[in-house]
């Protein structure tokens, strides 16, 4: 059984190479630069030949299972220009230990993530004019797995395929910051203790469309995911929530812990850290340094007793995309609940922490989060 | 705006036509006809074309949507050769009706069943001499819709491509009858209120083949799928599920109730009809007549009380593939249930349904239910 193994790449470059458009032009996902990896996977022999060929289209068999019973995981994760000019990666060691956790709850193959970090930086190398210089705009990175057996029987997929596409993506927000209204109904369920909303597959994002359009339709832009009678918090669209309360004592950041129903966010386990070295005292954010950081349960009682008392401070989605993306309006059992924003749409907390998580990813500073492609 | 039009057909033979196999070497899902169904979907005009066209792989962007977010639905149903050798369908609306239920889970886009129906029609009629005339055998027909959009944006697909394929299957049991042993492990839940568990998508499947696999290393060859702390059950590997119980007053088949975590089988409503009519004098089973039948919610406390009593008689699972599957053991809490099975591998009212339903759907006897594809 062959390894995934970098060493074994071969490369053949596209004759028909595109320049990268005016970034301005960019819309989110839609634009993918000239090259692309692929490496396919067997169940007798284990990790094929990893490629860098021109982007391409995937040619299937109509019974491939990914048509089928979804078996597809992916990661997104970004390449950003620093300074100097050099291009870094952030923490690609937590999505390949994601992805692999994705693979395995669905039987899909493993792989040593330090090996398609390589291929990734290569591939970043050869496409390298893709990644932006201009202020925010970075490269997004989507490595993906899928399930290929030319097979109807639900089972194991003996065949699997590796890719990674990138493609240029603006920054999240403009000038302004507009923030999001969400829709908490509690007839929408994301995900559910013994089911797989930790892991990043497919299957978690389909069925999530329809109740994002319904709640489109009623004037909020996402959904904040409830579960269960007491309307436990989970997830919001698809990033991770958080919450800012008053308490008597200071300022009490909280994110619902990871029970099994939320994603493990890397931007959310960074947002963690950040928070605590600063109460810590180990960095600084322009922020008071009594703040309470709580992966707890937050149920949406606490959230309406929180705003009746004006203790609700703010409230936040998180994920690679955006960093942070404010919440101004949380809909809930017929009314709205208003969240406070700054003039600058954010929160004092939420703001805060994307300037200084921003600051390190585009290499503004170093930190071990940060990983040039040459390293 | 276009619709799912069948008089808008193109058909284009394959120059390069196979003959079925030997039916004996048929396994499940492997083996396709000659030619393919295609019908392409767009947001802004509608319905494309239907092509009728050699077997043949599918091309599409690495960045598709349905390699990403898992937007895939399908349906499952057999052309059975009667003895007269005319091919027919069985409910063949009742697959449309929740195909486009799916579609509609899905944010894909829905059409007219009954066009999808002739359009199926033609494909056989094309692919005739697939369909085996071996008792026990029949053509297994793959309706399937799929996002189709190249884009990373998490949102409706605004392309979307409905295909059917067709695969000649052999009968599920050879010639012995192989009950099957259930794993009854509340730590792994396939559906859930405010869930999708009641489409029939491509999401629903993935995510079970891990459990399935986990059972499979203990012994038990499916899971039984059981639902919140009072362990309700729900359904039976991909099938739908079936208990017998001995009450005082006569036999009780009990199936768990459409409550949103439940597929809709087409083998499911049809089980329950059989037995309705049977009670009510309609029709003959080789079964007692004071049957009570019952769409109920039933949770394990109720299963093991009824074995400890000796009142459990039958389990069994319902699908297109099996029509019935009887259970002998259930693995729950460390021990094992014992399911009666007779010396057939049946029980006695999975065995009458079965053949009833088989000669319903071979056109051993005439039935509103079974089509013949020139009708």
């Amino acid at each position: 059984m062959s390894t995934l193994s970098a060493s074994r790449l071969e490369i053949t470059k596209s004759t028909s190479a595109r320049k990268c458009p005016p970034v301005n032009e960019l819309v989110f996902g839609k634009t993918f630069t000239n090259h692309m990896l692929t490496v396919p996977w067997n169940i007798e022999s284990g990790w094929g030949t990893p490629k860098i060929e021109a982007y391409h289209p995937l040619s299937l068999d109509p019974s491939a299972v990914v048509f089928h019973y979804a078996p597809c995981l992916f990661e997104g994760l970004k390449a950003y220009r620093d300074p100097k000019g050099e291009i870094r990666l952030f923490r690609p060691d937590k999505n390949m230990e994601r992805m692999n956790a994705s693979a395995h709850r669905l039987a899909l193959p493993q792989f040593d993530g330090d090996e398609l970090i390589k291929l990734i930086k290569k591939l970043l190398e050869i496409d390298q004019e893709w990644v932006p210089s201009e202020p925010g705009y970075s490269l997004y990175i989507r490595p993906t797995l899928i399930g290929t057996q030319a097979s109807l029987g639900i089972s194991q997929s003996t065949e699997a395929l590796l890719f990674v596409i990138l493609s240029p993506v603006g920054p999240y927000y403009s000038s302004v910051v507009k923030p999001v209204a969400l829709e908490a109904n509690p007839d929408r369920v994301r995900a559910w203790p013994g089911g797989s909303g930790s892991s990043k597959l497919g299957a978690n994002y389909a069925p999530c469309i329809l109740p994002q359009m319904e709640s489109a339709s009623k004037g909020y832009q996402q959904n904040l995911w409830l579960y269960g009678e007491e309307h436990w918090l989970t997830e919001v669209g698809a990033m991770n929530l958080f919450i800012v309360l008053r308490n008597d004592d200071g300022l009490e950041v909280v994110t619902p812990p990871l029970n099994g129903m939320i994603l493990p966010g890397v931007t959310r386990d960074s947002l963690l850290s950040l928070l605590r070295d600063h109460v810590a005292g180990k960095n600084s954010l322009p922020l008071p340094k009594n703040i309470k950081v709580s992966e707890r349960e937050i149920k949406m009682g606490e959230i309406v007793d929180a705003a009746n008392a004006g203790r609700l401070v703010e409230a936040f989605g998180s994920g690679t995309a955006a960093v942070v993306s404010p919440v101004d309006r949380i809909g809930y059992k017929g009314s709205d609940i208003k969240v406070p924003v700054t003039e600058s749409g954010f929160g004092e907390v939420a703001e805060a922490l994307l300037n200084k998580l921003k600051s390190i990813q585009w290499g503004h500073e170093e930190h071990p989060w940060s990983v040039p492609i040459s390293s």
